[in-house]
């Protein structure tokens, strides 16, 4: 085993699984959506307006309708924006800091003890905003039907509490998806908080890689039957669907809430870039030519998922060192190692070549309680240097788990 | 004079004068932009980043140079953000909102009387952002050579008052570039509050008009050498250059400033659109290219800019109901009419299908308290167009001048 680690040290291996980044070849699929746009076509929407002038603030229609689309609601509840989700959840949360959403309430920037609820393990990007603006975070446990509800109806008693993060469909890190029940319980609660808001990050909303995709209930749909429309507010982006440098994010919400945060986008900008939405409208066409593009994206990630697991089964599961979940979906495979071993194991890792998310980083303030979680990326790697990576992340696995029972 | 009018409203005359909105000729210049990037070309970097995926908060190098060059100021300053620099202003106020810019000061959403100077006439989406976050505005008189400094000097004796508002050259709408004394009395001030700040918008930084074009003494030069250097924060972006909608804003800022603001960014995105960064890049290839570029907005805008100021030469100045002084770049011509007149003007142009800036958007809270400044807007109709607006905006003035010396 150890002489296996000095091997591939010496190979001089340099791989970087932190991140849910694409491919050079998945980069590849969306090329010639560079060719949509050029000097002899036609820059106007449907209604004829000029894409390259001012104006437009929520979007052009047909972008509108096909972010409406992918996220199943109605065109009228969609703002698109610039060419990232994460600015956009960061712009609602920072929008809420200083203007409350709901009248009468004050805006979150004064309430002292302001906090909010993390489901764990989660995406360390969410946190990180929540953390910025100084939220207490409260990690919420995760079970294989989303978030703990018999925990987050509990927490949801305290009017300090403002809102949880969720990514509903194939979670980051765990490739979760949210159970029916979950999603009504969602749609049900009752917070103390009237500006009580859901994050509902559909970041992977078609992003499926099985022949047996996972289903998630509609939010909105659920919101309307109990009248909480203003619960949940949602977000997606072809980020991973195109380019993630350039692609196209939108969010959705109820009337009220698009009111706050659309009378924020006024002063903040004249609009956000319509030739983009027009070139990726006109690639797509439709949510079906979407659908059909991310079966592309599957042929490419699949093969990568299965050698993670299989590597996995293969090296670790008899050892009984290792918990994990193969997802339907996503971008991520997360395993549970033996307590107390995930630092060591990233550690590891990384002297060989191997650099992994941080072990903590799916956890608020970066702190695993147990320092077990560790999320795997398998997108950007090539077949070849992912089977390298997973061969050393497995020796590393092992290798820690001697140590921590040497130690006992 | 009635008779004039009434013929034009019986034409159906639609035309929309009311922002600085640049006209199908001018689009149709950057038309081949569109052409750069194309599904065979490569989309790296000069030092081999791939613009297509995620990454390089703070801008592709490349473009943080050609955004320099347009600020005069070295691109380690520089941070290229999404397509408006509207968006970057906002941004950077949001962020002092939430966290202080100098360490031991309050953020200032704590600051309970907080205040901003609005050099007036100045630009309306400007007076909006500190409109947005409840900054009491103060309006500084604009003088031949920019802001009031003695007025300035004095009001920034008070910490509460944590900025201005300036375009220092060809400012909206005055087309006033600031005086070498002028930039010079604000790279010495010594505000009370150690977190004032200078927005600086060098919107028209490159917008000559004229052979005779002004120049604007470089504020980051100037602040180095009073130790002043966090003082100003400049903006720029191509939105009047290429595309209005599908430019590249940036923003240059000191050391100390840069670090507060992109601690913000790093939680707010992963990256502005690069792709887009790129395909101006490769367009321009540098600052000259740009400036070329420049001289054919000119071709275009100069006659338009010359239609009407000989409109009102002819027309109007003879009577004496109108100041006003002709710009040499810039988007607009701003004109003071009769005091009490300009609201009445701006109605009766609008009756005859001309719509102008509303009177009073000059003004924070949109008030100004001598009704009289009105800004034209001269870039979108074609000439023609213009020509019946000016002879429409013309008799306006002349009917609402008799309507006032008849009230009397």
């Amino acid at each position: 085993m150890i002489k296996d680690l000095k091997k591939i040290k010496e190979s001089g291996l340099q791989l970087n699984m932190s991140r849910g980044v694409p491919s050079e070849e998945q980069l590849g699929l969306s090329v010639n959506m560079l060719d949509i746009i050029h000097s002899s076509v036609n820059c106007k929407t449907k209604d004829g307006i000029d894409c390259r002038n001012y104006g437009l603030l929520d979007g052009i229609p047909e972008c509108k309708q096909i972010m409406a689309d992918m996220l199943s609601v109605s065109p009228d509840m969609v703002m698109v924006g610039g060419n990232s989700s994460l600015n956009m959840m960061f712009d609602t949360i920072s929008c809420f800091m200083n203007k409350p959403v709901v009248e009468g309430e004050k805006p979150w920037c004064e309430v002292k003890n302001r906090k909010f609820l993390c489901p764990v393990p989660g995406y360390d990007r969410h946190f990180g905003i929540t953390e910025y603006f100084e939220f207490q975070m409260i990690p919420v446990p995760m079970t294989e039907n989303g978030p703990d509800m018999d925990v987050v109806e509990e927490l949801v008693k305290d009017a300090d509490v403002k809102g949880i993060w969720c990514v509903p469909k194939y979670s980051n890190p765990q490739g979760i998806t949210y159970s029916d029940e979950t999603v009504r319980r969602f749609a049900n609660l009752k917070p103390a908080a009237k500006d009580f808001r859901i994050m509902w990050d559909n970041a992977y909303c078609i992003h499926d890689l099985t022949d047996t995709p996972d289903t998630l209930l509609n939010i909105v749909d659920e919101c309307k039957k109990t009248g909480n429309i203003d619960l949940p507010i949602c977000f997606c982006s072809t980020s991973k669907i195109t380019f993630p440098g350039s692609g196209v994010a939108a969010i959705a919400a109820s009337k009220n809430n698009l009111k706050v945060i659309e009378e924020k986008y006024k002063y903040q900008t004249i609009g956000f870039d319509k030739i983009n939405m027009l070139r990726h409208v006109r690639f797509f066409k439709n949510i079906e030519g979407m659908k059909e593009h991310m079966k592309k994206h599957r042929a490419l990630l699949e093969p990568r998922f299965d050698l993670v697991v299989d590597k996995i089964e293969k090296n670790l599961v008899e050892y009984g060192i290792i918990n994990y979940k193969k997802p339907n979906g996503g971008y991520f495979i997360s395993v549970d190692v033996l307590e107390g071993t995930a630092k060591r194991i990233v550690a590891l890792c990384k002297e060989a070549g191997v650099i992994l998310t941080d072990a903590g980083a799916t956890y608020p303030y970066k702190f695993d309680p147990k320092d077990s979680n560790i999320r795997i990326a398998p997108s950007f790697p090539t077949i070849d240097d992912l089977s390298s990576a997973m061969d050393v992340f497995c020796v590393c696995a092992r290798l820690a788990a001697v140590e921590k029972l040497l130690n006992k």
